[in-house]
C-alpha cells in the first residue's frame, strides 16, 4: 500500500445518485475497474439494504481481486439488540468481505432524536459492534457519521465515540462529513485536533454540499489523515461525494503523497469515463484532470505560449491522468489515446496507416461513436483500414414494424431481413420479437444461422443508450453500445445514428461479425497448431 | 457595499467556455440580471479583443445600473509603447466604464519567456497604466496574473509587482490564480502574507484546476481577502472559474462574511438558471446549493429523519438560497419517502386511498418503473388513483414502420396514430421521423394540435433510455424516462417494457397528458382571479 489508501464509495455512496441505478453485473465490473486502477477498497453496498446488494456479495466472494478488498456497509448494532443478535451485523458478516465499514453516530443530536438513545448506549453500541466484527477476523474501517458536525455540537461524546470504536480494535477512525456543510478550514482544524489525539489511523469522507469536497479531503490528509473515501467522478446524492478522480491527483501531484502508481494514475481518465458509460451519465466535459476540456486551450498567443513552454499555461502535464492537451485551433482530440491503441494492433510502423486511421477515428468520433467500451467494433473498424474486412453476409434491407392496437394491449413487432451471404444465395428471414431490437436480431440469426452454427453459443449481454444531443429532443442522435458473450470472451459494439434502430443495427451487427472472425481465426489457429 | 465585493467575470471569462458564445443582447440581459442580485462588478468583456465586446461597452453607457459597475478589462501597456499610445489602453478608456480591470504580469518566467522584457520594464509598465487610467479618474482592479506561480518562483518580483499597481492607485489588488494549480493551503499562506505587506484592498480570482476554486476563494478571504472574483454557474475555460453561485452562499451563510443582501441570496437559484438558459448550458442537477438535487433525499430513514429534524440532514436551509427540499422515490425508498411525496397532494388525511397508492408504487417499482426523476408520471398516478384522471384522448392503435434498404441507405421511418378526442371524433394521423419515437411523437402531435394548441409551447428536452435486466439482452426490459419542457417548467415521465417503443410512447403520452392538465390548471386558476 500506498501512503494514502484510497477507498471508493462508487457502488454505495455513487449509487444512490439521482437517476443511477446499477445492476450486479454493472457493480461487478465496476468493482474489477477499480481494483485494475489499484484503488484499495471498494465498498460493494449496504449489506442489509436490498437484495441487489447481497446478490453482489455473494457474486463478488467468488471472484479473485488484484489488491482491492471488498469492504460491506453496515450500521451499528440497534439500541435494543445485543450485537450477535443483530440483523444489519448479520448482514455485515453473510457478506463474507474481507473487510466491513461500520457507520456510527457521533452528533449527540442524531443519538437523541434518530435512534432516541442515551449517548452512553451510543458508545456501546459502536464498541460492542466493532469488537465483534474485529473478533470474527474483519478489518473494520470506523465511519463516523456526521463527525464535524458533532465535534461542534458536543466535542466530548463525538471523541467519545472515536475512543469506543478504537477501543473496539477498528483499523480506521473515517471522519464522516455526512451533511457535506464543512468547510476548509474547519476540516483542517477538526482533523488535526483528531489526529493529535488517536495518530495515524484516521480517515475522511466528504460531501460536496459547499462544494469543497475535495479540497476539503486534500486538507484533511495535510492534517494527517491517511485514509481518504470518495467515488468515481464525484457520484452521490445531492451535490455528490468528493470526487477521487480529483482527490487522486491532487494528492499526488500536488502534495507527492502516493496513493496508487504512475502507471495507474495514467489511467485516471480511462477510469472516468468508464465509470460514466456504466452510470449512463455523461461525463463533464469540464471536469478538472480528466474531463475532455480540462486542458484544452483557446486563443492564438495562449496555444502559442503553451506550444513555446507548456509549463506556463498548464498546472500539470495531461499525460499524467491520461488525458491530453487539446489545442482548439485544430479539433486534433484523442490521438494519444488513438495512438495507445493502434500499437495494440502492431501497426505504429506504418504511418501512412495510422494517419488514415487518426483521420477515421477522429471523423467518427466528431458523429458521436465512443470506443471506449466498444472494442469489437474498433478492432473492425481498424481491420477493415488495413483492407483485412472479411464479408460474412451483405445486408439487402430490413424492415421492423410495431404495432399497437388498442390502450391496453401489447404492441406487436415484426422484423423481416434480407442478407446475401458469399456463396450468393439470398436469404429472407422474418422474427417477431419482444421489441425492435430483440425481433431485428431473431430475423438476423434466422438467416445466418444455417452457414453459421457458431452463433448459437453467443448471447447479448447489455444494451446501453445514451442521447448525444439531447437538446434535440426525440430527434437527437443516439449512440447505442451493445455489451455481447460467448463462452471465452465479453465484447462491446457501437452504433450511432438519429434512429435508434439503425443505432441498433449497427452495433448489433457489429457484434455478429466480430463473434464471427473471432471464430475463424480461432479455427485458424487451431489448424496452425 | 458589503463585507466583501462581488465581482463577476461571466460575460469575459465565462464567455471562454468552449461552445458559448453570448450576442451583445445576452450580454447586456445577463448584466441587468447581476445588478438586480446586487453584484458589485459586472466585468463585460476585453476592451480590444472585438467588435462584439465594444458593441456591449457601447450600450451599456447608455443603461442606469442600479448598483453593479460595468468593467473593461484590458492588459498592462506593451514594453515598447508610452501608455498613452498603446491602443489597449485606449480600447478600455472608450469602453467609458466606471471601472476597469488591468491586467499585468506577476510571474518572471512569463515575463521573460511570454513578454521577452525585463523585469524593471515589466514594473514600469505596470505602475505606467494604473497611474494614466487612476489619473482619468477610474477606479483600477489590477488582476495580477498568474501571482501563485509567481510567488512560488520569484517571490520578490511577484510583491514588486503589487508594490507597482499600488503605487499607480490602484483600488484592488487580484491575486490571480490563473492556471488554476493552486490548492487551498497554499492560497491561504499567500493570501496572509500579501494582506499582511499590502493590507485591506486583496483580491482573488481562481480558476478550477484542482478542483478546488470555491474553497481557495473562500480561505483567500479568511486569510484577508476583500473582493471575489468569480462567474456564474463557474463558467469558464478548461474546468471553469470559481462559482459565485457557491461562493456567496458559503461566504454569507459559512463565513458570515456579507456579500449580498438576504434578499438577493434568497434569488441565487433564479441566478444560475437564468445564466445557464442565456448560456444554453442545461444547469448540473448536481451544483452545490443551485442545483436541483441539492436538496434531495432518497432513502427511507434519511427521509424518516429529515421530516423529523430539518437540520439533521440539511447544512443550510434551502430557502436561503431558493432552492427547495425534495423527497425522491427510490428504490431504497421505504413507506417513509412515499408519505412524505403524499404530503404535497394533501392524500396523508385519507389512509384508504394512501395505502392504495403505496401498493401500486411499490408494484410499478417491482416492474421497473422509477418515479425519482419523472415527477410528471407520478403525478398523473396520483390523479388516477384520486379517480381525477382526465382524459384528453384515447388511443385506438399505432403503427411505427422503420425501413432500410441496401446496407448503406439510412432508413425511413413512418408511423401512424389513430386517437379518439372526447368530443368522439377519430383522428388518423402520420408522420415521418429521423427515428421511431420521433416519428410517434410527430404523429401524435399532428392528431392532437387542432384540439390543444398549447402543445406548440412544449418541446422535448432529454430521452434516456436504460435497460433493466440486461441479463435478458435485446429481450430485456427497458425503462425510458423522458424530460420535457415549456415555458415555465421542467417534466420527466416515465415508461416501462420489453419493447423500447412501447416505453417510449408511455412516457410520450405521458408528458403530453401532464403539459394538458397543467394548462388546464393553469387557465382554471386565472379563472378564478
Amino acid at each position: 500500500m500506498f501512503d494514502i489508501a484510497l477507498y471508493d464509495s462508487t457502488l454505495r455512496d455513487g449509487a444512490q445518485t439521482e437517476g443511477v441505478s446499477f445492476s450486479v453485473d454493472d457493480k461487478l465490473s465496476i468493482a474489477m475497474m477499480l481494483d485494475s486502477v489499484g484503488v484499495d477498497y471498494v465498498e460493494g453496498g449496504f449489506a442489509i439494504s436490498n437484495e441487489k446488494d447481497m446478490a453482489f456479495f455473494k457474486t463478488v466472494a467468488e471472484r479473485k481481486f488484484r489488491h482491492a478488498r471488498i469492504t460491506a456497509f453496515g450500521s451499528t448494532r440497534r439500541a435494543s439488540l445485543k450485537v450477535e443478535n443483530d440483523p444489519g451485523v448479520a448482514a455485515m458478516l453473510a457478506a463474507r468481505t474481507p473487510a466491513v465499514a461500520v457507520v456510527g453516530k457521533s452528533w449527540d443530536l442524531h443519538v437523541r432524536d434518530v435512534l432516541r438513545a442515551s449517548l452512553d448506549a451510543n458508545l456501546a453500541m459502536i464498541a460492542d459492534t466493532v469488537r465483534y466484527l474485529k473478533a470474527k477476523g474483519i478489518e473494520v474501517v470506523y465511519d463516523a457519521e456526521h463527525f464535524f458536525d458533532g465535534y461542534r455540537n458536543n466535542l466530548d461524546h463525538a471523541m467519545a465515540t472515536l475512543r469506543a470504536a478504537k477501543d473496539g480494535g477498528a483499523d480506521a477512525l473515517v471522519l464522516c462529513d455526512t451533511n457535506g456543510g464543512s468547510i476548509t478550514s474547519e476540516v483542517t482544524a477538526i482533523t488535526a485536533a483528531v489526529v493529535k489525539e488517536f495518530g495515524g489511523c484516521i480517515g475522511f469522507h466528504g460531501h460536496n454540499d459547499t462544494g469543497m469536497a475535495v479540497a476539503n479531503t486534500v486538507a484533511a490528509v495535510q492534517a494527517g489523515a491517511v485514509h481518504v473515501q470518495g467515488t468515481v467522478n464525484g457520484m452521490g446524492e445531492r451535490a455528490g461525494n468528493a470526487d477521487l478522480c480529483q482527490v487522486a491527483p491532487n494528492l499526488q501531484l500536488k502534495l507527492g503523497r502516493r496513493c496508487m502508481s504512475d502507471e495507474n494514475l495514467r489511467r485516471l481518465r480511462e477510469l472516468s469515463l468508464y465509470v460514466s458509460e456504466m452510470a449512463n451519465m455523461p461525463l463533464d466535459d469540464t471536469r478538472p484532470y480528466v474531463g475532455r476540456h480540462a486542458f484544452a486551450h483557446k486563443g492564438g498567443l495562449h496555444v502559442d505560449a503553451v506550444q513555446k513552454n507548456k509549463t506556463t499555461y498548464e498546472h500539470i502535464a495531461p499525460e499524467s491522468v491520461g488525458n491530453e492537451r487539446r489545442l482548439l485551433l485544430s479539433e486534433l482530440s484523442g490521438k494519444a489515446t488513438v495512438l495507445a491503441k493502434m500499437e495494440e494492433y502492431d501497426l505504429t510502423h506504418d504511418p501512412e496507416i495510422m494517419k488514415k486511421a487518426l483521420a477515421e477515428i477522429q471523423r467518427l468520433e466528431n458523429e458521436g461513436y465512443q470506443f471506449e467500451s466498444a472494442e469489437g467494433s474498433f478492432a473492425l473498424l481498424v481491420k477493415r483500414l488495413l483492407g483485412r474486412e472479411r464479408k460474412f453476409f451483405e445486408l439487402m434491407g430490413f424492415r421492423v414494424i410495431v404495432e399497437k392496437r388498442g390502450h391496453n394491449e401489447q404492441p406487436l413487432t415484426e422484423a423481416t431481413v434480407k442478407i446475401r451471404v458469399p456463396a450468393g444465395e439470398e436469404q429472407l428471414s422474418a422474427s417477431e420479437g419482444d421489441g425492435p431490437v430483440n425481433a431485428l436480431d431473431g430475423a438476423l440469426r434466422g438467416a445466418l444461422n444455417r452457414f453459421y452454427p457458431g452463433l448459437n453459443d453467443m448471447h447479448l449481454g447489455d444494451y446501453k443508450v445514451r442521447v448525444i444531443n439531447p437538446a434535440a429532443g426525440t430527434a437527437a442522435r443516439v449512440r447505442v453500445v451493445i455489451e455481447s458473450r460467448d463462452m471465452n470472451d465479453v465484447w462491446g459494439t457501437v452504433g450511432v445514428s438519429e434512429n435508434l434502430i439503425e443505432a441498433s443495427w449497427q452495433a448489433l451487427v457489429d457484434s455478429i461479425v466480430y463473434k464471427l472472425l473471432k471464430d475463424e481465426d480461432r479455427a485458424g489457429d487451431a489448424g496452425v497448431a
